[in-house]
């Protein structure tokens, strides 16, 4: 069955995309820990980020290092957090996450709350940097 | 100043060393959040990841693909999580913390404490698969 961040990527599930190329999805999380969190994914449906093969992974943490860099420009931050922790969703994912400050990062934190409007403008702005 | 993580690089400050080649640098977290949490980072004096250039950038991230793998092989866990946040040392770094459910990777967790020996033996396991 194809999992939640499939059904994104073929455009079956909505997501505010911000980029995208043959290889790798960007969008923005749901659930954001911080404004401008955002989730980069392979396009191949691998549950854990280390078994990818090298091609992919490192095309995967370059084209996250264009993103990260983008969001960076777009929210207010320090600079840009990395996560990987993928226990949820069998589909390798890293959290690109704005922070301020190193409590921001703690997956307990309540989620900031955002409008369909601020979400979209958010991704609107990311993407015209990349 | 050099930063501590230079002085462990250069021998300066001991380290539980994992890995190293001519770029990058493994040893163990010395508080670690659990057994085998280590720390990857580049040689030169970098502070914010992002700012590596390419090049160095995705040799450090396959070299962290590298010392993940051999961690996952040497201490009981699920996965190992990537978390980078770098707001305290200005030397970026990559922690690769074995993880068995997605609580284990709060920054304001107590750590694990584990002595001289353990910690010798835990970093020569993982060597010995690099």
């Amino acid at each position: 069955m194809a999992t939640i961040f499939s059904k994104i990527i073929a455009g079956q599930i909505p997501s505010y995309k911000v980029a995208e190329n043959d290889k790798c999805y960007a969008f923005l999380d749901i659930n954001p820990l911080t404004k401008g969190h955002t989730l980069v994914v392979p396009k191949i449906e691998t549950d854990y980020l280390f078994d990818l093969d090298d091609d992919i992974y490192s095309e995967l943490m370059l084209f996250s290092k264009k993103v990260a860099t983008a969001i960076e420009k777009t929210v207010q931050c320090k600079r840009i957090a990395v996560v990987v922790l993928g226990l949820e969703v069998p589909h390798a994912h890293i959290h690109l996450i704005p922070m301020q400050k190193e409590s921001d990062i703690s997956f307990s934190n309540k989620r900031v709350e955002l409008s369909k409007e601020e979400m979209t403008a958010i991704a609107q702005n990311i993407a015209l940097l990349l």
